[in-house]
């Protein structure tokens, strides 16, 4: 049996691991016999050598079973989970979890904790008052059997692997790798229990993969070996150019989602929620197709069945959930400040992830792991790329706790939106992949 | 300023450092503020991404400067040190320090301890009964001074970055990196206080640079850097394709060196100490040029003036000055075994380091940090590359403890002997760079 050290030559040197060989620095790793160190050696050489088709899918898996998995079986119906390689704004998951529950499809979702520009799923539910995002496994299966969805917090001991690896990668300059990133993604998946997965890979100024090239690479990536575990896997490409929605900040954002499910949502998160759901419902095996699927999401926004969901979701989970009627119960910072243009023309871009430094200048975010969040701040946008404004129009109203935080998130802000005399082209929303 | 994770990214992507970027590096690491996984992460970067001319000169400075530095400037004259990248049977050290001494030139070496195949001058220098390899900076200039030469173990205030580094290279696969070795073993000359250096790469299958290409990059890449930290240097390139010399195991490789001291040593080690030495005393002023340094060498091993430099050496270092007239006063294993030629014929060839392996097996050096090491044991050949051998021949006897380290030994041994039925041509013994 190879050493630790020889382990890590064989990818220093570019030639391929056998099975066995990823096997036993995933579970030698986990079980504390190879040393962080060591890990971080062989990451780096992974990062710059590669890993080839059949390790990508060996990693996974190894990761997968490197704890406990989750048992979906008792569960009516084919689970369905989604995820988001993260962007600013990004509060589908609140949106879709009870609109494709109402369509007759169970959502199981684990979620992780966010931290940087892009914000959390975990932060922006917990901003509902009574909102728990900790359940066991087996109440976890309980509930997405009886209310049609459940999202909750990665278990400790589920996929331990991947928590391990994202912390030494996250401090070692490893993370942008697409083999690792599909081995932490789609671990997380096959161990969380879904059977299908839609994968959103954002793409743009406030995503972590900048080019459509990029994001497409990841996407085939995420499919094939999602499909190689034997999960049905289905990505597409959307548009992290500008942040989604109008709003960004945790209980901003969970007011845009209430809104959604309303009917009454911006345009272009109700577009992408809808084309989402319709294909999460249809790889489900809940509707015929994606025309279909879109037909069912179509209605149970407008028909109030998706908000209803969301009440009875919130109720499971311990949440209030008056919020989907009256949203003055969730927090708002007190203080608020009107940005307006400087000049005038068409807004021609953001940089999105500028917007979300912004947010977490507001107070939004956490800049260090366990750090105070402040639920009520955040961004609610006026104008999006292509609006025409003019000097003096009102560009975003921002909300923090405090006057400091008032100025550095403006300041923030200013940068990172652009604004051009010429009119511009608004781009597409997303695309299948 | 840089942080660490971003230091990581600028190797990783294959830019070039800055000189504050590498001081960083080596003094965040030393300080203990950059965590070992991080600088694991950065070795490998290093060692797929190479560093450039500056670089290695800059990292050597660097870690030069991580600790205490030896002031040898009380020594008279240009004290010279001498380092050998490791080979088997390598006791070359054990006749320079007196040999170069008794020329008038003054020897000051730090030396690490061996692990593996190569074995270390100082656990050799410890099988003498009595003699000390600890010595603190003032006496170890002192006795440079007084004696003319002084060999001890490495400090450890004494760049400690190259302890540091070197450990942790160690068990992640990234030792064999030329602008690592350049800058541990330059690191240490230069911290060491020695104004000269001669530098002798060794080539073959006992060396860690197994071709002459190799050798010959290193051996420029050492001379470069040492010279743009101020020092002389001289290199040679030196076979390791068999043992140098008859003798592989401490005390075995004494009683050869005193042998020498004598006059009476094996061809291949006296012509190297004397081209060495040559060199040696050539470099550091005291003799016009080599031939003449050749001609100091040649008469002191005749004249019995090396043989009284090692008895006042020996006695120095508190060690047994006896032993240079009654070598039985040097330890020897008590079980022996005489290994015969299976086939007659010449011997065409060694694997020099399965020849140090089974050195190992026999019980003559350390298999892990700190084991026991019995150093009475070892092999004395009777025959070397190109040698004329009858089936039945003896080819070698081997000293060990125990009865199952001598059958471990022998088939070792064993394996690491070629014999073919042609005559073998030697090879040349070194040359300069």
């Amino acid at each position: 049996m190879l050493t630790f050290e020889e382990l890590i030559e064989v990818k220093r040197d570019g030639r391929k691991h056998a099975v066995e060989e990823i096997e036993r620095l995933v579970h030698g790793f986990v079980g504390g016999e190879m040393p962080d160190y060591q890990m971080a050696a062989w990451l780096m050489a992974a990062y710059l050598r590669g890993l080839d088709a059949d390790e990508t899918v060996w990693l996974t898996d190894a990761m997968a079973r490197s704890g406990r998995t989750i048992d979906l079986g008792s569960v009516p119906g084919t689970p369905v989970d989604k995820h988001s390689t993260g962007g600013v704004g990004d509060k589908t998951t609140i949106v879709l979890a009870p609109l494709v529950a109402a369509c007759g499809v169970p959502v199981a979702k684990m979620s992780g904790r966010g931290l940087g520009h892009t914000g959390g799923t975990l932060d922006k539910l917990e901003s509902i008052p009574g909102f728990s995002v900790v359940l066991e496994p087996d109440a976890f299966a309980r509930q997405v059997a009886e209310v049609g969805c459940a999202v909750i917090a990665q278990l400790d001991d589920v996929d331990p692997a991947d928590k391990m690896l994202y912390a030494l990668r996250d401090v070692t300059a490893t993370v942008p790798s697409v083999p690792l990133i599909v081995g932490s993604i789609i671990s997380k998946k096959v161990a969380g229990g879904a059977r299908a997965i839609l994968l959103d890979v954002k793409v743009g100024s406030g995503a972590f993969m900048k080019t459509e090239e990029d994001g497409r690479t990841l996407a085939r990536e995420l499919k094939r070996v999602g499909e190689a575990l034997g999960r049905r896997v289905r990505c597409v490409l959307s548009d992290m150019d500008q942040p989604l929605g109008m709003c960004v900040g945790n209980a901003l954002e969970v007011r845009e989602a209430i809104a959604t499910l309303r009917g009454e949502g911006p345009a272009d998160l109700t577009t992408l929620c809808v084309e989402l759901a319709a294909r999460m419902v249809a790889m489900a095996g809940g509707a015929r197709d994606v025309d279909a699927g879109r037909v069912l999401a179509a209605k149970a926004l407008g028909d109030g069945d998706a908000l209803e969901r969301f009440e009875r979701w919130v109720g499971a989970q311990g949440g209030d959930p008056g919020v989907a009627d009256d949203t003055s119960l969730l927090p708002l910072s007190p203080l608020e400040r009107m940005v307006v243009a400087p000049s005038g023309g068409s807004v021609s871009g953001f940089d999105a992830e500028g917007v979300g430094r912004a947010a977490l200048a507001l107070g939004a975010g956490r800049t260090v792991k366990d750090g105070p969040i402040d639920r009520g701040a955040g961004i609610r946008l006026h104008a999006k790329t292509g609006d025409e404004i003019a000097a003096g129009d009102a560009l975003a109203t921002v909300y923090a706790s405090s006057e400091a935080a008032i100025e550095d998130g403006v300041g923030r802000f200013l940068s990172a939106v652009q604004i051009s005399e010429a009119l511009t082209p608004r781009g597409p929303l997303f695309q299948d992949v």
